[in-house]
């Protein structure tokens, strides 16, 4: 089946309309009108190939939302006209430890929302900037929210459940302190998700600008890091870092906030690394400095699930399909608050 | 009462023989005659002032063993002729969260065996190089070795508990993969112990010549860092690695060996940080770099009791007091197999 999608043809390429093809729903297959897809920064990278390895045609977006319209024979938890949304992953090998464990993000076989490996044409998998996609129902999730919150419910399939993987393993919940790092995509989901999971959030920024807005978004203080004194008060007393920030910058201001076996868990990847960690800032209070890569299906599911409840979704600037190019641009000056999604009715026009 | 020590009056000067006085026990002190004092690289560093604030006259030693030879009238716990031994704490705090679970390493008043703040003349501690010592009780431990061991035992203090707290905090035992890496007084004692709480260890080293040693120590396998095929062998393999080397060094080779979810934690300090590892070796399989410094007084005790039942100790070279400036120089180049172990019966020559 022909559909319409936004991308690009080449690294050097603005994303263009484009025709792309999707397979027929296979036995396990769900089939879904895309009604919107978030604007990630990884979108941007991959689609420049500012990372190795982008195949192009590269049609970028994997925070999906929108309607069952075919499921194959053997699909029994979803029917057509159901809500649903697709994150980053659309395949993983399904027989390692982290598939038995719910952790298909880890698995070596995982396979991207889009740039990843398959037998479909054109060879590598298409994204969310596009009318339909068709996946394995193992990698399909529900959405309980309202219809009238569909938009904002898309960047929750990334951004989201990237925040949200870390906050769960560390054990976030009342009586513990939480530091969310850039007020940006991630960072303004970390702050509501750590405040609704009980946690005592504050949010750190490199812009005064950004203060009022960081206690809009749940925080209960924030800092502003270039303030020493601001950073000072808050001395070995986090259990938790989540370090939203991919431009390379100094861990150690952010490490000695840290309480004793506390962790700064790093969620974005600069292009060049950080600074590097002083040693003794870890030995002297037995802190770790880790990573954590979005989240599996069973905990993305349970993620989608609590934001229903609480009433949780994105800060978002809808956007036409055509505005994309656009979108980036005022992405990388960091002019957005928080996330674009396209509404992809308008791929159509 | 003045005793025979062997110190050092200036960071550019020989230690030599010097008299020092110790205070007369208070009510929960132990006073110790000390047999044996084991020499940790930490001495070099402190002794030369090669880390920050030594004071003057300095007396190291904290890895010290010997028989009790008067107690204070509340010391319920001891009794003179009880085999006893100090590590790297003689005092804390005693009321904060740190000494209430035991661990007084982490308590920010922690007071260090030598060179750290008392009320004592000279107003520092003054440690193991020493005829006796006296510490509060709770500091002391207890050692159940046999006593031709009590050599062997000294680097316990230090060494053991150094590789043995991050071993018991990350749950090594039956079924676990632990990498140790650097085969010195720290990491000797990381293979033995890892090896005893039944873990299959892998020793990695830069040295061909360590192969056979650090299979004769316990290790299962043994890795030389330089080969890129032997390291390969155990990409995501490792749930720990005890990283023993001060020296900067490239981490993300390390890093790579680490299973989903594994730490690697670092328990020598470099004076000058390590190569800043990549993100994207602790995000993709949610790696941890961490650190962790000596022990607290329970888990001290604890890893005591364990030797003790599995017949473990150090493997040292005996050396008379006036052999410590002969014996610094070997040990930066390596010339130790594995601890140096001052008999301090040598000190009153």
């Amino acid at each position: 089946m022909t559909v319409k999608a936004y991308g690009a043809y080449a690294g050097d390429k603005p994303l263009e309309s484009m025709d792309i093809t999707r397979r027929a729903p296979g036995a396990h297959d769900v089939q879904i009108d895309i009604a919107y897809c978030g604007v990630c920064h990884s979108d941007i990278h991959q689609v420049r190939a500012e990372w190795a390895g982008t195949s192009y045609p590269c049609v970028p977006g994997h925070e999906i939302v929108g309607r069952v319209s075919a499921v194959g024979v053997h699909v029994l938890g979803f029917m057509p006209g159901d809500l649903v949304g697709i994150g980053c992953i659309v395949d993983s090998c399904k027989h390692c430890a982290e598939c038995d464990e719910g952790l298909e993000n880890y698995c070596d076989g995982m396979v991207g929302t889009y740039n990843g490996p398959t037998s479909d044409a054109p060879g590598h998998t298409l994204g969310g900037y596009s009318q339909q996609i068709v996946v394995h129902e193992r990698y399909v999730l529900r959405i309980r929210h309202p219809e009238e919150q569909l938009a904002a419910v898309a960047p929750l399939l990334c951004a989201g459940i990237t925040t949200w993987s870390p906050l769960r393993l560390w054990k976030i919940g009342p009586g513990r302190k939480v530091g969310v790092v850039g007020i940006g995509g991630l960072g303004h989901m970390g702050i509501k998700l750590a405040r609704a999971l009980g946690a005592h959030v504050v949010a750190f920024t490199t812009s005064e600008s950004k203060r009022a807005a960081a206690l809009a978004l749940g925080a209960h203080e924030v800092a502003v890091s270039r303030h020493v004194e601001e950073m000072s008060l808050h001395a070995n007393s986090l259990d938790l870092i989540l370090n939203t920030v991919a431009a390379p910058h100094d861990l150690d201001a952010f490490l000695a906030l840290l309480k004793r076996d506390g962790t700064m868990t790093l969620v974005g990847a600069p292009a060049s690394p950080h600074p590097s960690p002083q040693v003794f800032n870890l030995i002297m209070k037995r802190r770790s400095l880790a990573g954590s890569m979005i989240g599996g299906m069973p905990e993305t599911q349970e993620m989608l699930d609590f934001c229903a409840e609480h009433g949780i979704v994105a800060d978002i600037e809808l956007i036409r399909a055509d505005e994309i190019n656009k979108a980036y641009e005022r992405m990388l000056k960091g002019e957005v608050k928080y996330r674009f999604v396209i509404d992809n009715a308008t791929l159509a026009a």
